[in-house]
């Protein structure tokens, strides 16, 4: 930690930051600069990252060194953690697909669109029971239901799936039907929820805030780590911009950058990202070409009857279609599909 | 609704859209333009809103015309709800100001703040039991200790509390304790959050989410209105911007865009908004100034050994000044402190 | 275009609207909803889009219909435009790679970096000689001595050249030595030098402005085309978003947005949107699987002694490997590099 | 500066980046961390800024010290900045203010409007004879004539006149006519129109880019005050975030923290900043709270027929209302109007 005085820092202000420094267990090491007088604490950085130094009078700013998460940094574990389902995986060479509707919506429904994606060649099934609505009055999912539902979806096609959970009360619920459990956008800063899924036995899918900066979005896998679940998935699903010829706008260099940061797998979500079917093939090729551990795609037999995001979801044709057109750009970055 | 054909929509297509709006019962108002062909859907606009039209095959766009929220709008509700607390209001004539610690610490420290801040006029008591925290090894806060020790001081002081509400399984418990319930901006979408402190018979603060368009908030309002609780105030405290030289960017703006759109109170914070002691008191004064309808400030007897967001935090003295000044520009805008 | 009225609309109000449409030339459509009047204005939309409807008493909102733009979008050309410079085309079957440093810095260096560069495989050479920098005290470009080294190492290797306009006056003399003329992203919005290079014969390539929408930009390339010059490129290079992870956000998802509204060729600049030179190579391949037309990429022989933004730049080693690591991508995409 | 290193860093890296730093004219200050080795340079910052630390292998990350600009900032300069104009002046206790039309349409129209404003109090009159307007079909300004008019409605009632300039060429014709030279918000980097009036003798409104932090724009006063021009106001109008409500978003903190950063004075626009005149009212009166040392209001007597941003315009009857109702506010913060 770099503490930088301001130029009219007294002396005794000074000598109360050193004081302080000392006191919590680091040395101080001062160096008197041109314009401004800066200290450097020596020690183990962590404990020093939830002290208010900005508040003593006399400091203008303070400069962290290290990165605030320590389980899910690359220092901490330099190999790349490769989650498995089952004989599935997330994080090999293998690109996990994840596909399946916006919601379940009727047992029929989701083994035809199960099915489709299956022969298509996805590995796993989404589906949510629990549905995080903007509106109180939109379709707020099956609940129970939609879970054996999406049990039983798996037992006919061998898809292990992944469904939302959105309630601390639901985990055990959830977690007793699931492969692995989601926690959505709006959600990854419901620090209950990281805790308590942090406990479970079952990896967890944790889809970057709307707005969160890629620090924040490891803080809140560190959450779930610190719990003693290891199995987190990073997934990127685009985030606020000014923008809004999409829905939202994909940030697809998250990819590389937290390639150098954690040892988590990451994924991308261009449905939701994109927010319109026919922009969802251009960006899910361009996610495996970015290096992603795996995909996200919405997938409905029947668009515009869908209870949710009907306009981003691609038919199961076309679905088949970009699988087959991913094949040669997985195998271009060294990986398959 | 208004429905924006493409310009080469088939004429099955624009019968199918047509056909559909009616299935729906609404009336299908066709407008055939120079370059488009637009179709009004005549009826009640909200039963469409979750209708995906957009998927619909020579359909370009869907312009909605209303809000997709009732409850709180002003055109449900023209004159402004004044939520009222023992003696206490929020929405009328006088500005309330909420002040206190950011995080409940210990017994005699917040007897003290409470008493300096009742002193200097405050309204009311705030205070964190249950803290949100982006790093899992920060103080997350004393939980129902807190909430004793908050209890305590309304008993000292008479200042009603509020405090925050994180986890649905906490909602019995601070109800108890606490006069007004927070929901923080990480969980304005925590939908079922909301739906459960919507069965509170507690006014809920709701703070904006860090991204949040203020109709997404107002939507959150509507889903707590949904349950029966309309004692709704709700809290500007800043949006995530590119801008870094505040913790956020205040959104002032946003006061008079919804003293329009609904009646519910609006509060501004503007500790957390500028994130440095320096700043809160030429912001709080601006809110005042833009027609806020209460305060959210904190107050800390010693920021630097404060466990939580020190480095914003007003001492009692400064705390007492910025009261004194903003007396008169309460007194400029019809208002009084 | 839509107006809304007001729900407290009053008759004369609505007439007033009426008569204000009607004498501008269109006709009134008016459709009296449940809850809104709202009034269609028929007619060719342009000449109404710089009326201020919003400012008559009784207007609530104002819907257009259309895009603003009507040289650039792909209702008025719907075919793709190729841009050709000697043997060498944007927006053809080959992706055009523009490779170079960001600054030309003197003439040895410049030509062993075109050397390289062609080797690799690119076909045009990028460099700066006026170079837009944020800081007053940085290297500001060597000005018509640097056209004078683009030009001989065109001479050496064949390769046409890219390089920047800043300034009206500078745009006959740089006009006289580079193949297409840049407008920065700062200039985007430099709405007389727009207007002076559509007067120029040359081919401009435009970049997107730091937080421009796709709507601005496209206008953007309107200004360009209504002097007359419709060889427009557009160039995707990063957008500001609250995430400092990169240096700007890429936002690759404007590439099949673009395909979708304009018919011009769209480039991307994954230096300047990562700002790490080791990020370039992953996002470089996923813009040629979103779609792009073509890449400017930053190489330096020596970055650590580059005088401008040498942290992004490849060195010709890491280039002459993403050249080839591109180029199954390229073919999966049914394109060739 | 303060150099991280990666903590793979070699012994060669390490050495290497600490006789660059000599080499440089610097002193190396190395502290080993418990994680990390840092090096401190030691020596006049400035002129490390523009080298690229960051592409030197070994190297993680380069943090500065000192803000980038000099003569901007409060440091070089400790007391405030006063621009005058004839008997006016920004900066000083009164607040200033500029009201007038966006832009001048006829002669009749802008007397009319700056009698009105003169009437109310006002103490500047704008108006744009050159317009940037975001379509090429939109009105672009009466250019020369307008300029004539603008002395004219001087002559006619004292007030002195400020104007946009936008192109090099005209910065001779403008500064003849006009008081103050306005650098809209679309040219703050364009930055050979900054260097030229950087060489006038008139004072220089620079408007804050649509997306520029409070440093970027620091800097591009910084290169008006290079070339010898040290009249510069900063004027804040509103910044481009997610939120749509309204056209911008009025970044009132910006105040306060440039009155720490830098000796300028500071003016607020809000009729750009919330696009629409109903909300100008509250936010004028917030910027006064906040510390603003001036405020550009647009009026025009008939909005609705208005060649350019009639929506914001307030008419003269609110405007002078308005002046009525910020004086009260002006004398609780110690100033007057």
């Amino acid at each position: 930690m770099i503490i930088v005085l301001r130029p009219d820092a007294t002396r005794e202000q000074k000598d109360h930051v050193i004081k302080k420094i000392k006191s919590l267990g680091f040395q101080a090491h001062v160096s008197e600069g041109t314009e401004r007088t800066i200290i450097g604490a020596i020690g183990d950085e962590a404990a020093l990252q939830t002290v208010p130094l900005e508040a003593i009078p006399g400091v203008e700013k303070v400069l962290p060194i290290l990165k605030p998460f320590k389980l899910a940094s690359r220092d901490f574990r330099p190999e790349n953690t490769i989650v498995t389902v089952g004989k599935e995986a997330i994080g090999g060479k293998r690109i996990a697909i994840v596909a399946g509707p916006c919601a379940v919506e009727n047992k029929t429904l989701l083994v035809e669109i199960a099915k489709s994606v299956k022969d298509a060649g996805a590995n796993f099934l989404r589906g949510g029971a629990f549905k995080p609505r903007t509106s109180p009055y939109a379709f707020q999912g099956l609940e129970e239901e939609g879970l054996k539902y999406l049990a039983d979806a798996r037992e006919r096609t061998g898809l292990p799936i992944v469904t939302e959970v959105m309630d601390v009360r639901d985990i055990d619920l959830i977690a007793k039907y699931a492969d692995i459990l989601q926690i959505g956008a709006r959600n990854m800063q419901n620090f209950r929820l990281l805790k308590e899924v942090g406990l479970c036995k079952k990896p967890i899918l944790l889809k970057r805030g709307i707005s969160a900066t890629i620090k924040e979005w490891l803080m809140s896998a560190e959450y779930i780590m610190a719990g003693g679940n290891r199995d987190v998935i990073l997934c990127e699903r685009g985030i606020r911009t000014y923008e809004t010829a999409t829905r939202n706008t994909l940030d697809l260099s998250a990819v590389p950058v937290l390639k150098q940061m954690t040892h988590l797998p990451v994924v991308v979500d261009p449905s939701h990202a994109v927010g319109k079917w026919d922009l969802v093939a251009p960006m899910a090729k361009a996610a495996v070409a970015a290096g992603a551990d795996g995909l996200l795609i919405e997938v409905h037999s029947n668009p515009e009857e869908a209870l949710c995001d009907g306009e981003q979801s691609l038919k199961p044709k076309a679905f088949k279609q970009l699988m087959d057109e991913m094949r040669p750009i997985a195998a271009a970055v060294g990986r398959e599909i």
